[in-house]
């Protein structure tokens, strides 16, 4: 049985104030770039809660931050129930994506423990390293590591924009152990539960103030480096040119159009990255990046979008006289969440009064890779216009606790059997 | 009469190669953006050299350097024959365009001096600020401040993409003087001739030695803003979006149509600049500038195929859904060159028994402004295959050697009567 729960919902919204504050970026916007000088001190607080909440902090090599709330009872062999979520954010980002997941999740164990509430598992809070792209290209770090989606060899391989590795990060937060230790296998984990922003419009618009996540879109995303030829933007005269930023922009409408003909409205074509160099008026583009993400919740679809897409770089940059390299930065299929998971969430949000309707996370989040290795779900609320990734991201104090009050009953429901 | 000149070759590509080592980008490639450690240490370095071949150095307050080669004789009042160039660099530009003209006419006024040339008005050497747009966005500033094309208050209205202003520039240089005293009216010189490479193929394809320019191409730079709405990229679905960065994607492709249907060859246009943000992989762009620079050698089809652009621009906006702002960052209409000047390049060629055709400069340069102060002409030499603003522009040392002949002839032919 689990004991009736009051939500601190002021100290809940403190906490998120006070983490709003690290950041690169001029309030509303926050921008937390993993392992910046704000990220750390953002870490660095995180962890101070933590202990302050009672929880035994553990992080790993690759930064992830583990708050354990032992019982008493337990010997160390109990897979434990885990939460969580990230606090990084991309640039000019909004303050509810990821934070809700930490904060809410140590707002719920709090909750619990003034309760009176006693589990039988272990649970366990996890902050994710790098949920976000930024820094490294590639999303979800902490998780994928974690769950063995990516190789320690293969993280040690990622530099930044700068150039700078991992490892040099590492070293700058004081990570010196083996990348090797992160994985941990299934069986670990009895089961993973993140509460989340929604991201999008559907709960808002149905005024639904839960949605239980029953699958999660397969994300990809692909670098192409493009080359032409460069020169002075008088001189040359249009028959000339080999514009790499024109082969660019037709290859960003491309992949629109991929997205929009697949004949799924699920799926989403991106460019988000658009580097073009030298970047001087005067002179023609001879080299430029983009970075495309494509996601679906199917995988066959993506894969039809995405060869449209190839099939589109080929035709462009053979018309234009520029060559091309293409990366896949990383693809991963859908993830299915948990019959049993999902089930226990919806009985905690009939017991709570909350209507909620199960739905697809179209944006991935660490529980794609969780799924890896154990049962997941996700418990999304709703955020104001389906807006995230901007400084305007919104989600009320209400909207919030009601997610915090789901999470606990779900927690406290996996982790008294 | 003209003496019979000896050009030193080895000393010119000696100063050329020191010159060059003033960089911020790793050779070949040469950047040198204006008042930057590296652009101010250039400065310095030219001073020097005008100073040890016995010019008067003055310096205005845009940091516009002068070199004067004053006859003993003269009083002060006779108008002087000007020559010059710049020596900024775009971002991973070559070594030739604009220190040809600066170093190479150095060289001609030290050839003329030894042969015991004795010129009967002043000789100037004008090194300009900032021919290049790379810090404000605006070519030609010290030109354009000299030949009244654009106020002082303008100028120093200018902000570069830190925000920091032309002043703030300026008291980096040590320029405190007012910039209202850059100004020289007409009549302040009897003519100005500059020196440059071709910046296209035309005189390497034709085994042709000098260009005589007689007009030079009409420059127009535009700044679009274009805000549209962000937003998490899995998130949001495809029929939901106003990604600014696909509007503009659009919109670089109506500048390259619309240069491509002028109706003339002559027509260029290109989006030389694309910044867009976040410019983040998992984020709806919603925030893109483009800066575009459109020339023609006839105004009435560059007016005309811009009008295309501002079309297309509203056109795609309103389809998509897409803020924009347009700013105008400079127009001017093509330059004529002085016939009489053109004819005296044209003597100065058949008396070296070098050919010469009359053609068109499709860049444009400090004479476009120069033009509105005073008669004026340029001498082109060919660049292999035409590259310019790249790394492996080039011009052999006997196609520069010959180039600086013909200055020599000329300015002496010029400074004589």
């Amino acid at each position: 049985m689990i004991p009736t729960l009051s939500i601190d919902t002021d100290r809940l919204q403190r906490w998120l104030d006070e983490l709003a504050q690290f950041s690169e970026a001029a309030p509303p916007a926050v921008t937390r770039v993993l392992f910046s000088d704000e990220d750390l001190a953002a870490r660095a607080w995180v962890k101070r809660r933590f202990e302050e909440e009672g929880l035994t902090v553990r992080e790993d090599a690759v930064g992830n931050i583990f708050g354990r709330w032992q019982p008493a009872t337990e010997t160390g062999s109990t897979p434990a129930v885990a939460t969580g979520s990230h606090i990084d954010a991309i640039p000019n980002a909004g303050r509810y994506d990821g934070t809700v997941g930490v904060l809410g999740a140590l707002e719920a164990f709090s909750a619990l423990r003034r309760a009176g509430f006693r589990p039988v598992r272990p649970l366990e809070l996890i902050v994710f390293t790098a949920e976000e792209p930024t820094r490294f290209g590639l999303g979800c770090l902490g998780s994928r590591l974690l769950a063995g989606a990516i190789t320690p060899d293969r993280a040690a391989a990622l530099t930044d924009a700068d150039g700078r590795s991992l490892d040099d990060w590492r070293a700058k937060a004081g990570l010196a152990q083996d990348l090797a230790n992160v994985r941990l296998h299934a069986g670990h984990y009895a089961a993973f539960v993140e509460l989340h922003i929604e991201q999008g419009p559907l709960l808002e618009r149905q005024h639904t103030p839960i949605g239980i996540v029953s699958a999660i879109a397969g994300p990809s995303s692909y670098r192409l480096r493009l080359i032409g030829e460069g020169g002075h933007a008088g001189a040359v005269l249009m028959p000339d040119r080999h514009d790499a930023g024109l082969a660019a922009a037709e290859i960003a409408l491309a992949v629109e159009r991929a997205a929009k003909s697949s004949g799924s409205p699920d799926t989403v074509g991106t460019t988000g990255v658009f580097r073009q160099l030298p970047n001087a008026i005067n002179s023609i583009p001879c080299d430029v990046t983009l970075e495309i993400d494509v996601r679906d919740t199917s995988l066959d679809t993506r894969t039809a979008a995405w060869a449209q897409v190839e099939a589109a770089i080929a035709e462009i940059c053979a018309r234009r006289g520029v060559r091309w390299t293409l990366d896949t930065i990383s693809a991963n299929p859908p993830a299915t969440c948990a019959a049993d998971l999902v089930e226990t969430v919806s009985r905690a949000c009939a017991a709570l009064n909350l209507p909620s309707q199960r739905m697809v996370s179209r944006a991935y989040h660490d529980t794609l890779f969780m799924a890896q290795i154990c049962p997941t779900t996700m418990i999304f609320i709703p955020c104001r216009g389906g807006v995230s990734h901007r400084p305007d991201e919104y989600s009320s104090p209400e909207q919030i606790a009601a997610g915090v009050r789901v999470l606990a009953h779900t927690l406290a429901q996996a982790a008294s059997q």
